[in-house]
């Protein structure tokens, strides 16, 4: 059978990825798990393949990771080994990744620990900390697609910006992670190198467009991931994973050197923010990235360090709780979530409220206007360049733009009535005394292959630019207990498609996350927010 | 004759202004200098109308008033009615205003005293102090037009967001000042209220927009002004009437409650800034501005507050001289004034290098592209809509648009190369160890009426979003020194044309000053600098 052109195209792509394995780390066929086991969340600790020790360092978190080598009792090399080792199986098991960086990654670990046997000194604050990073942020002299076949000859000309500031702090990137088509679904499925799926249930989508990054950290392939977020990209993959994922502020992180198409468009700006398996760690990265001051270099940053705030306690605080956007109707495992994390809340001294959500059909309009305001003609192109099927959650999304470009006033017009709706939304926050709201992070706990529409309850907070964390409520789906409402009358057509795509035993032992919110600016307050509600919630 | 209804449409607006003068306070038209004495900035302090007292009050500023205040030693209608005494005399001079509230600024006074009276206490840091506002800075219930005949229906739903917080902390709005139509010249004529005139020479412009401003601080009518900066028109009047402007990173000051055509351009941002006539009122009237913190409405806002800077000394700057942008040759007066600031600045023990502008050409044609990237389509439609005469300036400023308007991608194409000339300029400064720009404010010491043309030394730091104050020298222009350099050899017809707009004996006695540039939000260094770089300059 002969190839299309677009199929021949990504070809070289497959190739770089099958030659960047290390053979050795690879398992055979035979002891893969069967396919139709679905959840290989715990299968790299029974395989037989990492060491005790390797798995214990897989299961550690930066601040002990970094601890640890500062006292000379781990090697950065060990520690990149150990990561590289798990990543090469969960590779195997979720298709997570696009390119691993063995070598570059092992000769960065070697000059850490010789750096730290000459001087006695850690080289930063992330000294041999194994990082991931979704494709479309950059790597010199490395293919950077963003998802598109007609991009796979585009070669990075320099590092990105936050990669390179990261190993000033002795961050080691070790493998690239997948990404949509478009990198604009919450699914994570390309015409390059397929389908990732969720390590939880692998007939669901381990989320996106940073799902590739959802996969490594739910497998913990590496300490921290590193997504862009312009509508839910880094806390969706982070929720439907189990692992946390913050959309900071915009303007804070630097985002130079990330390749996506429709550069300018900033009426709703795309950012970069880290994944991890603890608060603590999403604290250190954005602590460390910050001190390193990106706005030197990427002046249109506002040059706000990152701020220390003291640990919250339960009582300082006031959380609005959202049950449900008015707009489409969460499934019952996620008001399961939402009651018993209600319940914790409360009976842990925190002042809990329900939350009425402002006019969320506003915002929704305005960011699906603002997504492409263009009607989506700059990715139309890229797309017809190569003739590459396009998905189904691709057309879905461009048809969510009127199909003729906004003028430049129209757009405008959107802009003001973005700012009124900020404003508004701030109001009525402070008016209830709320400072965070903790809502769901998607309609469920997770969306099927491919089935992933709605992703508003992540996206409001884009168009609000306010920052916010899912993380694991350590709860999984049960359909034991959580039962379709049978009783339950969908408000329109919109809300009946996706409360129908809840069949309980699809879901099976998915993870059920939230997501805690706060206000424009506060990410620090955010984060330490979210470490002791997450830890509450998951008592 | 009869009237054309564009000129019908504005009577009722100078109705409003003449109906809002406090006669008494009017000197009869013989008692007024003629027509044809050029220089009238110290003609109040010789007319015989304000008491001594009064003239003290009025060449005071904030922070000694209000020590007088917090002391008893003065009222706040005292103060007001000073101010509102002089700022009649002056709008007999120069024309500046376009509506005082006599009756809100001495009832808001008496209040501010009884309030002293009862408590003993201040009502904040701005108490009684006298401030004029730009006309398309709304207030509640009056006209705000923007300077377009159409939009004299128009009325402010409530007061800006400015005028309120400052109203919370103590301070007095008595007159609104005079604004170009468009409110895109650097100078200030429209067919409403006509010309108003330069203090310092009645043949010249006092700049623009913010004209009315600039007279206003020019002959001391107001402590503090406030007006608008897109492309230097807070900084330009400060500049040609003798006076300091601000013009402070985007997204700090609060906007909201201005009208201008084309809202939700973001391209490039206007920016709401004060004039006052020292360095320290400025720093006075943006600390307790953004105390007061702005973001909690506005929550477009960085929420940054302005931060404590300790006074800087000469030998801790490094200033580099922009002596000439490359494009368009400043006159004679302003190479002046750069000299002796140079060699006062070395004297003082400042650094100081000579820095090579980079690529002016290129912000220009960027910010020229952003001004009006629809076209000024919604401009000319506001102008249409009554056949007000368009005048030569905003004709002028409309070419420099293409006519068609952009496309929302090549918007989006300017913003890639507006942030990418951000970052270049940020590491040519870095890269010469300039922590200060010291440059023009214009090509000259003031313009004659309708005959400012180009304007970016100034716009150039808007659309680099850096910090900027123009400030004055001491200097004038004087005709015996500030000679023609017939040697010049202009470098295109546009600087062929702007050279021979300098002829010495027009510009006579026209105060010459100069801009101080800081970094992207170091507006609190800008200013810090700017204190010791003035009196260095001025001694």
């Amino acid at each position: 059978m002969t190839q299309a052109p677009w199929e021949t195209k990504g070809e070289h792509c497959r190739k770089v990825l099958s030659n960047s394995l290390n053979q050795e780390w690879l398992l055979p066929l035979e002891d893969l798990p069967p396919t139709d086991r679905l959840n290989v969340s715990s299968f790299i600790e029974t395989c037989g393949r990492l060491t005790s020790r390797e798995l214990e360092i897989t299961h550690s978190d930066a601040t002990y990771l970094v601890d640890q080598m500062g006292q000379g009792k781990l090697s950065a090399v060990e520690t990149a080994t150990a990561f590289l080792k798990r990543a090469h199986i969960a590779h195997q098991l979720v298709n997570f990744a696009t390119e691993f960086m063995v070598e570059d990654a092992l000769k960065a670990a070697a000059e850490l620990d010789a750096h730290f046997q000459a001087t006695g000194k850690l080289k930063g604050p992330l000294h041999g900390i194994p990082i991931s990073t979704k494709e479309h942020i950059g790597f010199k002299g490395r293919i950077c697609h963003s998802g598109y076949v007609a991009w796979t000859e585009n070669i990075a000309q320099e590092d990105a910006l936050i990669v390179r500031l990261l190993r000033q702090a002795g961050a080691v990137f070790h493998v690239r992670t997948n990404e949509p088509q478009s990198v604009m679904h919450i699914d994570c499925s390309n015409n390059i190198y397929g389908t990732t799926v969720n390590p939880h249930n692998r007939k669901l989508t381990p989320g996106g467009s940073s799902g590739g990054e959802g996969a490594s950290l739910g497998l913990r392939c590496a300490v921290l991931g590193i997504g862009t977020d312009i509508g839910g990209s880094v806390r969706v993959p982070a929720a439907f994973c189990g692992a946390y994922g913050l959309r900071n502020t915009a303007l804070r992180n630097p985002y130079k050197g990330v390749c996506l198409a429709g550069g300018g468009q900033e009426s709703i700006r795309c950012v970069i923010s880290p994944l991890a398996n603890t608060v603590k760690d999403i604290n250190l990265f954005q602590k460390t990235l910050l001190d390193l001051e990106p706005w030197e270099e990427e002046t249109s940053l506002v040059p706000m360090p990152w701020r220390r705030v003291d640990p919250m306690q339960p009582e300082q605080l006031t959380i609005g709780i959202i049950w449900d956007d008015g707009v489409i109707h969460p499934h019952p495992p996620v008001i399961r979530a939402l009651n018993e994390a209600k319940a914790k809340l409360m009976q842990a001294g925190a002042t809990v409220i329900d939350f009425e959500p402002y006019d969320h059909q506003e915002g929704i309009d305005i960011v699906s206007a603002l997504y492409f305001p263009d009607g989506a003609q700059t990715q139309k192109q890229i797309l017809a360049q190569t003739g590459e099927p396009i998905a189904f959650l691709t057309e879905w999304i461009f048809n969510k733009a009127k199909p003729e470009p906004l003028s430049i006033t129209e757009n405008w017009a959107f802009n003001v009535r973005r700012d009124a709706y900020r404003d508004a939304y701030h109001k009525a926050m402070k008016d209830r005394g709320v400072d965070f709201i903790l809502c769901p992070a998607y309609i469920g706990a997770a969306a099927e292959l491919g089935g992933g529409q709605y992703f508003h309850y992540t996206s409001i907070w884009n168009i609000l630019d306010q920052p916010a964390i899912t993380f694991p409520t350590g709860l999984k789906v049960d359909p034991a207990i959580d039962v379709v409402e049978k009783e339950y009358k969908p408000r329109s057509a919109d809300d009946e498609r996706e409360y129908k795509k809840y069949v309980p035993d699809t879901f099976v032992e998915a993870p059920i996350a939230l997501q805690l919110v706060g206000k424009h600016f506060r990410d620090e307050e955010t984060v330490a927010a979210a470490e002791v509600v997450s830890s509450i919630v998951q008592s």
